[in-house]
């Protein structure tokens, strides 16, 4: 396992970890400042800015992209799947533009949800196998473009409300029915935040390998939670054991970066400054 | 599957989904008034009003028993262990002289949540190996007692402070280690609420056949979710499909009380009687 302790070289900040302390303008300058060398930004904050003003500040300052956040939410009703499909397709462009290595895919959870204003259900079965369904179609688009998708499964919390892939063992296995020859179209973005609870998550990332596994995720599991969203922990301050899972992660030769993204109220309201320090220091010591 | 919608026969109440309304005795007398002919009561609740008296109560007013919450809380420092060994021995005891089916267990966490005072641990193997060994221990008082032990797997958001066996095949995994002759003695309690996210649950209650399946909770997943604990939703509130996984139970032979359990701010704020008046109509039109 590499040592994080001397540097930070291996860092990624997630952007929505610092969003309402300012635009991603203002993200990637703070980055600089703090000799952070990679981001993941999300689509909402490259609109807020432009997507050809985004791409020339990330070229500008030297960055890498870990992934781009995100695509997906891909279950709806009839009447909302050309405008699922077209803002996937959309995506997929937005990343390339970016230069990043991976779309992120957050799937979605009941249509009511995933996309509002469609029809109310229960049927998760039915949601399972519209994402499979969407997938497959979008994989088209993104083998087009050379842009690798990254299946992120999501603690079972969001079932519901965002993405009913809630196990590293049902995104594989998505993963081997729509790529069975491992061609690195198709993987998954493990996040420790959805993942550490998993009895089975350290087999599924040895049955990943490599070629699966396209991002990884770093914050941490409170106690109390008191959001089921937003009250994500900075690393060190909460139960995960981070590096037992990084140990795992990188004994199959993942080499990339330890992406951070932390949604909390409380994080939010510090300032940019103090939150990449302390992302800086718990990286070295927690990561 | 057993039609519920002439009657409320089938309908058990855990006595936590009116804690705060009223004592055991309340309770019980309140089950009088509304036909509820079912309880599962809590150890603090029966606790309150004195083992003797609960046990008068349950017998004078002529009610069965679904159920006994709950033992468990296996994971401990060694400094607890005899505790948690003679804590769960008389769980035993009391779920018997209350003429209880089985007693649940809710296993632990983490030991510093599952034992307040115990040392701090990240090491959630650890956990589950103890949680094993615990009840293996167990296992042979509540045999000696005839007392079945259901195991309760509980939602992942639990892992770190309630319950680290959180999927219907971990539990039944560990039943099949502890008992592979399907005695009887140990099984699984089922809670809509817990299970419902996982894509092989219906799998796994089919695994798991009649002799492992002692009891089944319902209750609903609201969106949002304000309280990871106490904002459980009344039937046909939230997004369970709640049907299907009725109809998966009774298909395996299980023919016992559906039994509701609702931990929820909002419904503990209600007056007893409309609180059991809305659990009777749910239990009709959407168990």
């Amino acid at each position: 396992m590499r040592d994080f302790s001397a540097d930070h070289r291996w860092l990624s900040l997630n952007t929505a970890t610092v969003r309402k302390q300012g635009d991603l303008a203002e993200i990637i300058e703070a980055c600089a400042r703090h000799g952070i060398r990679c981001i993941d930004p999300w689509r909402d904050q490259v609109a807020a800015i432009g997507l050809e003003r985004a791409a020339r500040a990330v070229r500008d300052a030297g960055l890498e992209l870990s992934g781009y956040c995100r695509g997906g939410m891909f279950t709806s009703d009839a009447g909302h799947r050309i405008e699922v499909r077209d803002d996937n397709r959309r995506a997929v462009d937005e990343a390339k533009a970016l230069g990043a290595p991976c779309l992120v895919l957050v799937v979605g959870g009941l249509p009511q949800y995933s996309r509002p204003g469609s029809t109310p259900s229960k049927d998760i079965a039915a949601a399972r196998s519209q994402i499979e369904d969407a997938l497959a179609e979008l994989l088209d688009s993104a083998r087009a473009a050379n842009m690798p998708l990254a299946i992120e499964p999501l603690h079972p919390a969001y079932a519901a409300d965002r993405a009913c892939v809630n196990t590293t063992k049902h995104a594989l296995d998505i993963c081997d029915r729509l790529d069975p020859q491992r061609s690195g179209a198709i993987g998954v973005a493990l996040d420790v935040y959805h993942i550490w609870w998993d009895p089975e998550v350290l087999a599924q990332i040895e049955r990943a390998g490599k070629d699966r596994l396209l991002t990884f995720h770093v914050c941490d599991w409170l106690v109390p939670t008191t959001d089921i969203l937003n009250d994500r922990g900075m690393m060190g301050d909460g139960v995960i054991d981070i590096r037992s899972l990084r140990r795992a992660v990188e004994a199959q030769g993942f080499a990339g970066y330890s992406e951070i993204e932390i949604f909390s109220n409380a994080w939010w309201q510090r300032p940019m400054d103090e939150v990449l320090q302390t992302c800086i220091a718990r990286h070295r010591s927690m990561v």
